[in-house]
C-alpha cells in the first residue's frame, strides 16, 4: 500500500454488515455468482473502475469501446457476459474495467449494487471508483448536453436519500467524491468533443408523473404546473433528472467507493416530454457519457504506469 | 356490448391526461412503439389478458407455454420479440395474450405500465385482464407456494402507494380486484399440483435492508430484529415480499383494469435470506404462476366460445 501516493488512497471496499462473517458461502443471486462456485478474487481482484448503466446493450458496447481506448482490444474476443446464467444484469470485464447493466429505477440499481459491493468485497479490491454512464432527460440545456452531477437530489431538491428500513425511514447523504467530478470535468473540456456541465441532479421514483411529463397515462397538472416545478429545480441548480442517482451515490458513500454520474441529457425537458430525437442521434448521444469515461480511465492507467 | 355477460363487464381502458389528445402522435419510447410508426389497433387490438413478469426470459418462455395450452402453436412460430429494438422491455403476443416483462421494482414496472396502458388504449382494447405473475420470497410458507395477492401492502402494512408528483406525495389505494383473486384461486383447486393461497403481500422499494435480509451489503440490525419485523408482517397478514404489487395494483385500478398478482415464493424468509435451492427447483417453482394463470386464461376464453 503506497501512503504517498495522493491520487489514489488504496482504501479497500468497505461492507457494513457483521453477519456476512458468520455466513460460510455467499450466493450473489442476481448475478449468478457466489463465493463457492467462482473464484472471486481470481476473477475481479484486479478491478479498480467498475461503470454501471441502465441498458445491458450499452454497457457491452462500453466493453468494446474501452478495450479498443485501452489497447487491450483482442479481435477474436467477444466479451462474453460474466451473468449469462441470469437475465436481471449483463456483466463484462476488460483488465481494470468492469462494464454492469442496472437496470432502471432505484430498487432495481440497489440490488445490483448490494451484490457488487459484496462481489469487490469476497475479491479483495482496492482503489476502486464507480461511475454510472446513463442517460436522462435535461433542464434549460442542449440535448446531447453531459452533465457531471455536483449533487444528487430528490424530487423537493433535497441531497437525501429516503431508506426504509423494517419499515422505518432513515435517511442518507447522497454526497458524491467533488475531487472526481472535477477531473471528470477536466477530462471533458480536453477532449472538446461535446458540451460538459457539472450541476445536481434530480433521482425520481417515477418518469412520467415524477419527473412533471405530460405524456403519461395519468396527468393530473397543466403544462404550466410543469414549467413552474422545472423552473424550481433549475434555480435549485437542477441540470438533469434520472432515476438512479441518489442510492448510487448513498451506497458509494457508504462503502467507501469513489463515485461519479455522468449522464447525456436526451432532450430538453422545458421544450417537451417525449424522445422524438431520431435513433441516430440518440445512439450518438449515449456514447458521450463512454467517450468522456473512457478518457478519463486511460489517462487515470497511464498516470499510474498500468499502460 | 354485451351488459348481460357478469363475467365480463366490456370497459375500455382508461388513460386520465387530458394532454393525450393534443398530441399528434404518441412515442412508446421504452418499447420502441409508437402510433405513428405502428398500426396499433391491428397489432393489438384483440389483446384479453396481458400477463407481467420482472425477467424478459420468463415472459418468453410463458407466451411458449401459452400457446401451446391454448392450441394456438404454430411449431414453425418463434415468437418474436415486439420491443426487439430496445433492451428496456421485451414483449410477445400469441392470440389475445400479451406477455411482457417489467425489470425489477416500482420504478421499472411503473415506466412500463404507463406505456403498456397507452398502448391498450391507443389500440382501442376491451375487457383486458392483467395479470403479474412473478417471484417472492414468502412468510412461513413452504417454498414453492404460490401466494394469489388479496391486497398489496407497503412496508408499514397499509394498503396504500405513495405516489410523488410535481416533489408532492400523492396516496393511492392498492386495491385489487377480489373476483378476481377468488378465481384464480379456485383455477389453483381444480388444478390441484402444488399450495396456493390467498395473502397480503408486502411491496418494498429495496430487496435487502428493505426486506429484512441480514446478507446486503449492509445491514444495521440483528436476527431477533428481521424476525419480529416479519412476524409483525405475518400478524398483518402478509405471505409475501416482492417489490412490484403496490404500483401495479395501483396504475391497474385507476385505468379500469382489472388485475391480480399471482406470485411463487422460492423460499421462506423466517428460515433464511439466501436463495440455495438448486436451479431446477427454483426453475419448477417459477412455472407454477405460469401453470395456474395459463389454466385460468384457458377457461375463460373457453366460457367466452374463444377456444
Amino acid at each position: 500500500m503506497d501512503t504517498n501516493d495522493g491520487e489514489q488512497d488504496c482504501s479497500p471496499v468497505y461492507v457494513h454488515n457483521p453477519h456476512l462473517e458468520q455466513m460460510k458461502d455467499d450466493i450473489l443471486y442476481h448475478f449468478n455468482l457466489g463465493t463457492a462456485t467462482h473464484n472471486l478474487p481470481a476473477m475481479f481482484g484486479n478491478v479498480k473502475f467498475v461503470c454501471v448503466g441502465g441498458s445491458p446493450w450499452r454497457m457491452k458496447a462500453f466493453i468494446e469501446y474501452i478495450a479498443a481506448e485501452l489497447g487491450l482490444e483482442d479481435p477474436k474476443s467477444e466479451y462474453p457476459n460474466i451473468c449469462a446464467g441470469t437475465d436481471r444484469y449483463a456483466m463484462y470485464k476488460v483488465g481494470p474495467v468492469l462494464s454492469v447493466s442496472h437496470g432502471m429505477g432505484i430498487p432495481s440499481i440497489s440490488i445490483m449494487l448490494h451484490e457488487l459491493i459484496k462481489l469487490l468485497y469476497h475479491a479483495h479490491c482496492t482503489d476502486v471508483t464507480v461511475i454510472r454512464i446513463g442517460t436522462s432527460g435535461g433542464i434549460g440545456l442542449e440535448p446531447g448536453t453531459v452533465v457531471v452531477t455536483k449533487q444528487s437530489v430528490d424530487a423537493t431538491f433535497l441531497p437525501k436519500l429516503e431508506q426504509v428500513i423494517l419499515g422505518k425511514t432513515v435517511v442518507r447523504s447522497t454526497d458524491l467524491d467533488q475531487g472526481l467530478a472535477e477531473e471528470l470535468f477536466q477530462s471533458s473540456k480536453e477532449l472538446s468533443q461535446f458540451e460538459t456541465v457539472i450541476g445536481n441532479t434530480m433521482c425520481t421514483l417515477d418518469f412520467y408523473e415524477g419527473q412533471a411529463r405530460l405524456d403519461g397515462a395519468f396527468c393530473s397538472y397543466s403544462e404550466k404546473d410543469k414549467q413552474d416545478y422545472l423552473a424550481e429545480a433549475y434555480k435549485a441548480g437542477v441540470r438533469n433528472i434520472e432515476m438512479e442517482s441518489s442510492v448510487f451515490a448513498a451506497m458509494c458513500k457508504l462503502s467507501g467507493l469513489r463515485a461519479a454520474v455522468v449522464c447525456v441529457t436526451l432532450l430538453d425537458r422545458l421544450k417537451g416530454d417525449q424522445l422524438n430525437s431520431s435513433h441516430e442521434v440518440l445512439r450518438n448521444y449515449q456514447q458521450r457519457p463512454q467517450i468522456l469515461v473512457g478518457h478519463y480511465i486511460k489517462k487515470q492507467l497511464s498516470a499510474s504506469g498500468k499502460t
